[in-house]
């Protein structure tokens, strides 16, 4: 169903809700944007209402954007998978940008896990941690670990299901390699999707991170703990101190 | 005394001025965001006035608190420990959310402590110092020091003490071992309190910091200056620099 | 063409659009002041439109900058070099200040790379790449080398040349040696920029960098992409990793 | 001469001008406050207009002050020392602060270097390099050099002096050490600007810095380059880079 005019197209990127997506992305992102996530236009975030999907577009400086740069497209999900594919189109694009390479990826998040919001960052302590990892060699260089940390606390137990990680529970956040051109990370994206069922976070190697979440809150609250843990690890490494302790201490008293 | 409506509950947290509790910790609250301290609805901030409580919820994005989400709690100070306890009561609550975990911890800093606030913050510094110490091994991982650094005169002597602590005395902020449940700590956190009956701060092994003081100010000042301390000090592990030291020189020259 | 008064020169720099170049340039250098590009009056940025050539002025903190302080000069592209560098004249100069030291090295990008803004910062982490580069000996120490980082896709090819900078691309980024007087540094970097045909920025020993685009646009995040990269070298660098890898790895297996 | 009433000593600190003294120390204190200057009460800033200095008082949040908490001294320039000291009188005081313990100490810049300005900052970078610098042992610790950055040209050459540093000088800047009270300092500081009659600062061991100016403009940004040079020095020794070098090299080659 495509809008009968350019008009009608606008108005779904146009509310004064602060929490409409057309105006929550741009704020999202400028807020990003001070936290070195989306540095030169790098990163972006995309929202999901139902069968919408609002879009950052290309190219675009992350903490000017305007509701008036989104993209919006319909999922279709109705069909089968390449029913789907073929029938997505475009509801609203902007008149400047062209479509995000990251849109493949997103969508991979709201349709295998169905995340209402994902997020994409370029965020320096992510790239770090997986070039650490890097130093460890095959096999040991596809998924970071971290436990005893109560930041932990802040990941969901998986899609599905209820509650949170504990603090002695090991956070898993799996690695997939670059590829010179980003929509050609989805198949391995959706294959760590696989692997790791639970995750909720892919590290891509000298890129950065894709998180999700069941709604914005849930996404950005998840990547603002995962960049954390990625820059307490960072930290970590330079002062000798192992990311996965075997302390199971409670109390004040080990004797 | 519970309030006799809603109307009345939401009258405890409405207020014109911006230094009532309920506007207070909104405000506190996200400028702590941009410090770093309250990282993806972790941390968290309490003032009390009198017999009243007031408490950020848990689970809530710091940077986005408003005044409608404030628990409001009665101390409900007469009576023995236990008669206390069990009168506590919410006299507002907010509609979507639940109270924070560290309730028990805020709790325990205005009972034993007559605290007029109290500021828990999971600092990567104060658990990077946390970290350091447990590589020095049992009975000295316990007490973090430091001493002969200005900032240490940021800190009171002591509940019922004149004064702040000199240039030249020895900063001690005793570490707890951390619990998968927060609620848990308390009794770990009055100890502490115990063994340490001048300390304004009890650090909590990989996980973060609890403040108070007398006053919002106090309690705001001491915190960061602590962070300031917390942060010192990892550097100063960096470069090699001890954290205590011996120096008592005064004046220009030591011949 | 000289203007006919002080009213008419004060006339290109006052506009309500924030986009022309007297009011972009002071909200620039603010923001570029928060990300320390530009502390203590260092730095700087310039924007040309046709003939017209916006410079902020010399010692003027960078964050209270107003669009009165701007500097505006004709570029007389026309004739030989010689007659347009002797016809350059300041159609507007400001009431208090001097033109910035850095006016030729900014014509230099306008006039012989057809830029549209061209960004000076004293960055720390671009000094540092300077020193550490520095360390690696005479033959070695002329030119900043990294790749396989996503970020690198966030530089053009070169002036006419259509795309952007591959993931597995060497960026290379020319380093000239300061000297005691800004305006000195004119002709090395030409020079660089002859050697370097391709290079929309260069590197200044112990000083900063020289950053320029097609547009403010291009400018600023090629600005943001490279600093970002200084940074992570030098976070790199302390963590014992190299800046240029042989990884050419697709996808989840090496095997 | 004191004011008649308290309205006339409140009219000293009252205007419509961004730029008076009572109005700009507060705008100033905000900004250092982001800078991690004046943290926990630390650190401060004092402004000298003729006669009249403006001082902010001890004990303030200084992200939160405001016009009314600032006092107001008369120095009373005529006179011997002596004479000039005891008739020194605040003419406006704030009615819930005491004075800050620096006071003594920007009096010296005032009285000695006829500064219109000095800050006092209690910078991490400041306090790290005096720890680096005591760790060089007697003799070699009580100043700190740094020559061949470019931001050295930020500071001016002396009082009395024309112009600033050049990229090849020293930069000096010495150290004294720290006493339990601030006021104690100020013997010692007033030692330090006569052995370097040049200096602009005067760094105090495990403490901060003093910086001061001909005005606010020059007292800031010398303040912020110090600041920058000291960060960059700390990351210089992390990095195994020595903060005098030798290099005169000019131009592109050194064959």
């Amino acid at each position: 169903m495509a809008p009968s005019s350019r008009t009608d197209a606008d108005a779904l990127v146009t509310s004064d809700n602060p929490e409409h997506p057309a105006n929550l992305i741009p704020s999202l992102c400028a807020k990003f944007w001070t936290l070195g996530w989306v540095t030169g236009t790098g990163g972006g975030c995309s929202i999901r209402e139902g069968d919408l999907v609002y879009l950052a577009p290309s190219g675009v400086q992350k903490e000017l954007m305007r509701h008036t740069d989104i993209y919006v497209l319909s999922l279709c999900a109705q069909g089968d998978a390449l029913q789907k594919q073929q029938q997505r189109t475009y509801l609203r694009a902007p008149p400047c940008y062209k479509p995000s390479q990251c849109t493949p990826l997103f969508l991979a998040a709201f349709t295998r896990r169905e995340a209402g919001c994902c997020i994409h960052t370029h965020s320096q302590w992510a790239v770090l941690v997986t070039l650490l990892l890097e130093t460890q060699g095959p096999g040991r260089d596809k998924v970071f670990e971290i436990n005893n940390i109560e930041q932990i606390k802040g990941f969901g137990r998986g899609m599905h299901k209820i509650g949170n990680l504990g603090y002695h529970d090991t956070l898993r956040i799996p690695v997939i390699e670059n590829t010179p051109h980003e929509e050609d990370l989805t198949e391995y994206l959706e294959a760590a999707m696989e692997a790791y069922p639970d995750t909720y976070a892919v590290l891509v190697r000298r890129h950065g991170v894709y998180v999700w979440g069941d709604n914005v809150h849930k996404a950005k609250t998840m990547c603002e703990s995962l960049d954390y843990l990625f820059q307490l690890a960072v930290e970590m490494k330079k002062l000798g101190l192992p990311w996965i302790s075997e302390v199971t201490r409670i109390g004040p008293d080990r004797a």
